[in-house]
């Protein structure tokens, strides 16, 4: 089964304490859709400008992600520029500049219009919704967000979570969302507001996903080197994802090892600056770390 | 097999966003010695003052905890009052009283000399160090520590750290000790100063425990209500040692399902003020929360 994804393709331009980066490959549904690539056929909807270089878009297709989804606007693209501090959790977003993205208004082309697993990347719930009501079957809808989305477009932003299956979130935007700063009463509230189930990710410190009847936590995979964090929640998203799409097996247990299999593939991204280090991954070392994730966190041997 | 446990023995006054308590029984040793007395018999080494109600001391003895080492001086108990804030996970100390625990020399009974699962709590590396000193047969020994006696006693824990199998600390406190921010790199620091283990608390993101060659995480218990997290971390090590004195299993694997006991006597202890969940329990009671904590982390079925 394949995968499709909306969200940004972006430039983006990183500092962090052990370097930086201009004008790199970036963007929610970029790091989705790479992290997606090692498990299944990946389709992406998104805008680029006249600006973006074909080298990226060669990026996509080597990892045979379907690009007929991108649409290139006259116009710059979207360009995020960012600064993490010495501790590597925080970052400040220095420049943001909309261009291209202003505006967009998706549109699938018919040969995605049959997507069952769908990702709705972080972008104006408005977008998201005109996703959703072009595609025909759904089997699983998946939908990102942000702080921004949650204060400027929270009526719509309730409308699309009347339609989806999960909510990924961070325990900053749970809080927001629900008005509980305890993340369990947070989860609960937020389920009462359409989802059936709440993924919440809390970066180095693992994932937590709750259903109405079952509570899954897991750790991260602790690393030594940390070089870039960007993305890390949109490659997790990827990994979940694409793993879903290829076992079809959407049991708790499934569901569990797919949040298992995007920890794994998060680990990798942080490896490196940008999208590098999804570029030169295989499903085998994918699994192998996947085997050793679950050495790290087994208590019964 | 028993544990013996020196520490503090104190007054807390805590103030939560969801009540009050003043002068409740307190101390690294009260939390880790209840928190054990489920699992094996407990020996406390302590200081109380004059003032030290006999109902507290009942308390211990009720729950067979040996209190031959709780010496009483002239003066009043150790008192600590503290606020935490609407995020639960931040506190303040607004007052801190020595009093008995200035100057106080910890003295072993002779019936004490054959512990061999010793816990060194949160006081002066010069006492955990007196303690280590008096005690004949030891099989493992684990310390904590905090940031005051990192700063200010530096070269007296430095002595401790070659003594012990393992360290439990906080995360900053691993980040102070070590000089490194990244968690896996500072564990490693902390490895090279001397124990064969480094164990860190995350708090409500769980532990992760690192020796030269394995790395273990687990999340935490997750909590619909927290009401006062004091004497979460001691209760942890409580139910960490007592499980391991229970199990006599010093292997990987019990060490993990210690890990896993301390955490679940962790959770209980943070439902009530102070000490009171921790004196209300049974071993049934925990080891079904331990089943839950299975089902609550198991990916594989």
């Amino acid at each position: 089964m394949s995968v499709l994804v909306v969200g940004t393709v972006a430039f983006d331009s990183i500092e962090t304490p052990v370097g930086s980066v201009e004008r790199v490959l970036g963007g929610s549904a970029s790091y989705f859709a790479l992290g997606a690539s090692y498990f299944a056929p990946v389709r992406i909807v998104g805008v680029i400008g006249q600006d973006f270089p074909q080298d990226y878009l060669d990026l996509f297709t080597q990892r045979g992600v379907d690009i007929q989804g991108i649409k290139q606007e006259r116009g710059d693209t979207f360009h995020w520029r960012g600064r993490y501090h010495e501790d590597i959790n925080l970052r400040d977003t220095i420049e943001l500049h909309l261009n291209v993205l202003a505006g967009f208004e998706p549109q699938l082309p018919d040969s995605y219009r049959d997507a069952e697993y769908v990702f709705l990347g972080n972008i104006d719930p408005v977008m998201q919704m005109e996703v959703l009501n072009q595609i025909r079957r759904m089997k699983l809808v998946v939908c990102d967000t942000m702080d921004h989305w949650i204060r400027e477009s929270g009526a719509e932003l309730r409308k699309v979570l009347q339609r989806i299956e999960m909510l990924v979130l961070n325990d900053s935007e749970a809080r927001l969302l629900s008005g509980y700063n305890n993340i369990v009463q947070a989860a609960r509230a937020i389920l009462r507001m359409g989802p059936k189930m709440v993924l919440i990710k809390r970066g180095e410190y693992g994932v937590l996903q709750f259903s109405d009847s079952t509570v899954f936590a897991t750790p991260a995979y602790p690393l030594e080197e940390v070089f870039d964090p960007t993305g890390a929640g949109d490659s997790f998203a990827g990994g979940f994802m694409g793993q879903l799409a290829r076992s079809g097996d959407l049991s708790q247990g499934g569901l569990r090892r797919a949040i298992v299999y995007g920890s794994v593939v998060a680990s990798f991204t942080v490896e490196d600056f940008g999208v590098k280090r999804l570029t030169d991954l295989s499903l085998p070392r994918i699994e192998e770390r996947y085997q050793r994730f679950v050495q790290l966190t087994d208590f019964h041997s």
